[in-house]
């Protein structure tokens, strides 16, 4: 019964989602902009950003650390590039608009980058790359994230899971479309783990004292609740031997270019909360970069080549046991195709959450 | 005796260097920098790609795939980007004078971007990133390269190990210098395992049958000799369990950004031959870009930020038995400075071969 899966159709989730978020202060376009980013994030299989934040982003605004009016303003600005101050508000909304001012400034001068400060959660980080596909741009789009993340030869959880975003098109073929959190695993993976009683991999986390660990509960975070130690270790893993120090310098790299450049917060400075606990904004950043394609070169040979690039790679020979090399992206597209048909599916304790916010509001549930 | 290590000042060596650049036909402008690169690189203890490289780039000069005289041109620009064809010609100076076209556009306009097609091998990517320290912007530089790597579940090496740099100033620390290899380690570490006999860690690298291997030999290459099975892994090793997938993808991400979007080679394409097996320009490509700090923030407060980033890393607490986290570039700060003291070491075999070079060009060995 507790296992039961629903399946809801996207439009249908889509409008219960768009409505709460009316509900709960946000106008109509920024309710419609972050839960086309959240319905995003499920119909690609990326669960743990879909619609079972909602939840998240609504306590944040309850709770007043996410403001829901519009408190977004630019603060600086030259022809191709643009500070923006999120002014503690949502996430999703200045960074769509964010993401199309570089675009523009893209499509206008080759090249747009348009940083924000003073942000909160901004769903999926491949969302805003994607939306330069459209205008015939490659789409970059980088965040600092909640410190789950140790640093190299660290214990403390001090870097966020700081994800790297890069969308290409493609002519044939679908578009190249990366998404990668810079730590081994995303931390609803740990989560998923402690829920089941499931042993970690080695490599995935180290324990409090910054060993390598298989128990999910040395790393199940108590979100807010000030230094933490053990945590999710950088791609590559403990260590130098398998190149854990670059993972570590991508993440550093992300937290530099999100959180110091636009004079944002960092490190373990991020999601701060008030002498007796009570949250803060998080005060994170994004980057958003758009490249114009025919600023280089005609764009139906950028996307001849891009093709030629995949078909090389899937042609050539695999692994032993191993039946397909894949693009990335990829399974995103395939899994989009999928829901967009057969529905979203609602796990039951989802289900419950979503009825509990239907009533909070005084709405019919989608269910 | 064989195992002698000489120790050379880098002036002397950069005396000698350039010398030899010159009568090999580069420019007097263009072997400086060239040799500024190379022994930048000797001197941050980067050895494979210092001095040890100075008999490649002479192949390359004397089989005629290097040309040695200034062949580049401005292909396409914007305000603030530019593509340019290198026309076959040698890496460094090339990339020096983009960079600085990248550095010039961001004092102007916050941000430049300058991509290179029909290039060769140019050095370490982290040296043109440093370049715009010096004139308080951000650096980045990648490029793509000769295909060592293997993708997720393959087994052919098509993928360069297509590096990553950024450089980001700071106050009373050093500067943040990330310059990594998107696979796990570069070649040059299977070649010195190979000739000690040492095997591999699991995880670096793939047999011909696309299985973890700890034999150096299934991975050294016959350089230029057409699709070679086995490989570097990328970084995340293989498979998807600790994230060989995002290695994949960053590299591949690099693969687009210097082989596709200015038309360059990519993939296994790069590196190409005649068909009597005389090898052509190498047909790489970079990307090199700058962000001016004071376009978002000023600079000093971006510095004061970039000193308490690394500085809560240094003094957040370590792994049992570690004593120190280290910040990307560090080391080679480090090592710059003892070896600018105490000189280059140079060990038997490059030093005959430095002597050998030296009698090639009528020339005084430095040694």
């Amino acid at each position: 019964m507790d296992n039961e899966i629903l399946t809801i159709p996207a439009p249908d989730l889509k409008k219960f989602c768009c409505d709460v978020f009316q509900n709960a202060g946000l106008s109509a376009e920024d309710a419609a902009i972050t839960t086309d980013v959240l319905i995003a994030a499920d119909l690609r299989g990326i669960d743990s950003h879909g619609i079972a934040r909602l939840h998240f982003y609504l306590d944040g605004i309850r709770t007043g650390w996410i403001k829901p009016g519009d408190n977004a303003s630019i603060v600086q600005e030259t022809t191709v590039t643009a500070l923006v101050d999120a002014g503690g508000g949502m996430g999703p909304p200045v960074s769509h608009r964010s993401m199309h001012m570089a675009i523009s400034n893209a499509k206008e001068h080759g090249i747009g980058l348009v940083l924000v400060k003073n942000s909160n959660h901004y769903g999926i980080a491949g969302y805003y790359a994607m939306m330069a596909l459209a205008y015939d741009c490659i789409g970059i789009s980088l965040t600092n994230s909640y410190p789950f993340s140790v640093p190299t030869y660290g214990r403390q959880a001090i870097l966020g899971t700081n994800p790297i975003a890069l969308a290409a098109p493609a002519g044939k073929h679908l578009p190249f479309v990366l998404d990668m959190a810079t730590s081994v695993i995303p931390y609803g993976k740990i989560e998923l783990h402690a829920r089941a009683s499931q042993p970690l991999e080695l490599g995935w986390a180290v324990d409090p004292r910054g060993l390598p660990t298989r128990h999910p509960e040395h790393v199940v975070r108590d979100v807010g609740k000030g230094p933490q130690m053990g945590g999710l270790l950088p791609l590559g893993g403990a260590g130098k031997l398998l190149g854990g120090h670059k993972g570590y310098g991508l993440m550093l790299m992300v937290d530099i270019l999100c959180g110091v450049l636009p004079g944002s917060l960092f490190a373990d400075l991020m999601y701060p909360s008030t002498p007796d606990g009570q949250p803060l904004p998080a005060g994170i950043g994004h980057l958003f970069a758009a490249i114009r394609i025919e600023a280089f070169r005609p764009l139906e040979d950028f996307k001849k080549d891009m093709d030629e690039l995949q078909q090389r790679l899937k042609d050539s020979p695999k692994a032993e046991g191993e039946e397909r090399i894949v693009i990335h992206g990829e399974p995103e597209f395939e899994k989009a195709r999928e829901r967009s048909i057969k529905g979203i599916p609602i796990p039951a304790k989802l289900a419950r959450q979503l009825r509990q916010i239907a009533s909070d509001y005084g709405m019919q549930s989608p269910l």
